[in-house]
């Protein structure tokens, strides 16, 4: 049987998705909750692999197993055997061919940043901080050339291994409130690095360093010298996956009023 | 010459305000960094003494020091020698007779409290946590009692140092969005534990375990076994004190939408 996991967890205190020989990861965590429960070897797949420090409000997972247990069980069962950083949120039976990372459609990923003088105290690392007055208004203008089917090798991480540069940005929405900026980013996928190397480029047109047109002359360079420095991974939370509705997987009321 | 501050910290991160032999509190940290600062002992009185995982967004506290440094030099200076779980936020020089704990008319606390099956990942020590349902209106109905001067003694901590268990409670404001509940205390002052344990009291209203009216039978009895158990410190946060205006300290814009 074929099962679909819904994950909330706190980036900094694992070092990425990915499975590490240190076992650091969040998937090396989950599967190792996911035997101790189940008493028998699994092996997760993810919706996103995430880096070191980002955090996920609605990761998705599958994984296959012939251990049967009702949906609650592996939502309580595996949460009394995690990290209290990482909590599943819900379990739901899948036909065997979704794939949570094939099947997605599209991700969607926000950034926080605190906008002060003063860095996060409370929310440190749960934020990302830029102390100079940012422009909101200069950033989306910057912002609209992203939207679409483009090449970004510009915003491209070294160590990328995917095949194609070439993404589809459906959505960049950036609002203000209070001293919070959050930046809403919705693609089919995403490269490598590519939100904290889009996020250092739009602090840059914000706080005046480049005009917004400059946003478009990066992307065109198709050269990670031409943009900005990475950005902290502080603020990055994965919203989750979407899926097409007939594979009936739950979608959850938000924890966090100022989160989705 | 004296000098206010205002502050945030991470209560998780310290054993509460008052300084410990260990020097592992918020008083004990702040005092250290301030010396480091300013070369000479500085010894800082707080308008609050916060519990161990009680946070802060805006705590003040007054100092007197013959050092000279302008405004923005105490801020800056002082966040350089910190810990990052304590921020300084403003810097205010203030008439001799200012006093951070004295002088204040009231004090202000918020409750965030995360009502869902599951716990928290991402804020965990920032909320609190209740997983079964609670009725918004029921502890809305509860709380009305509080409000005015009364004897508090059944909401007591056993360690409390006050002379006097009667306190001006001024409002009591209890609102949901999406999953987050959020409670606001204010009274011109709050004897020991005396929010977490009418957390404790309101959460069992909510949940149903007793009606409403036993808010007030809980306060009418006096005794501190006639009322829950004291609930956990996770999501409290002093949002500070309010003193006259003649004072002139700055307010600051709140740095978190989701919070003041």
């Amino acid at each position: 049987m074929r099962i679909a996991l819904g994950l909330e967890y706190d980036g900094s205190a694992f070092c990425g998705w990915q499975t590490q020989p240190s076992a650091c990861g969040v998937q090396d965590h989950l599967e190792s909750a996911l035997e101790r429960f189940a008493d028998t070897p699994i092996e997760v797949t993810a919706a996103g692999r995430t880096d070191t420090g980002v955090h996920a409000t609605a990761q998705v997972v599958h994984f296959d197993t012939e251990v049967v247990r009702d949906g609650n069980a592996w939502v309580r069962g595996t949460n009394a055997c995690a990290n209290e950083a990482l909590r599943i949120l819900w379990s739901h039976p899948v036909a065997a061919d979704f794939h949570a990372r094939y099947s997605a459609l599209s991700r969607t990923y926000r950034y926080l940043l605190l906008n002060d003088p003063v860095a996060p105290a409370i929310l440190r690392n749960r934020v990302g901080w830029f102390h100079r007055p940012l422009d909101v208004e200069r950033m989306r203008e910057g912002a609209k050339a992203l939207v679409g089917e483009h090449d970004f090798s510009a915003f491209r991480g070294s160590q990328c291994q995917s095949r194609s540069p070439i993404r589809n940005v459906m959505e960049v929405g950036i609002e203000r409130e209070a001293n919070i900026v959050a930046f809403t980013f919705r693609a089919n996928a995403f490269l490598h690095h590519m939100i904290r190397n889009l996020m250092g480029c739009l602090v840059a047109v914000g706080q005046g360093l480049h005009d917004p047109d400059w946003m478009r002359e990066v992307l065109l360079a198709k050269s990670r010298d031409a943009a900005a420095p990475t950005f902290s991974p502080d603020g990055l939370y994965f919203l989750g996956p979407v899926y097409e509705s007939h594979w009936g997987l739950p979608s959850r009321t938000p924890a966090y009023a100022w989160l989705p």
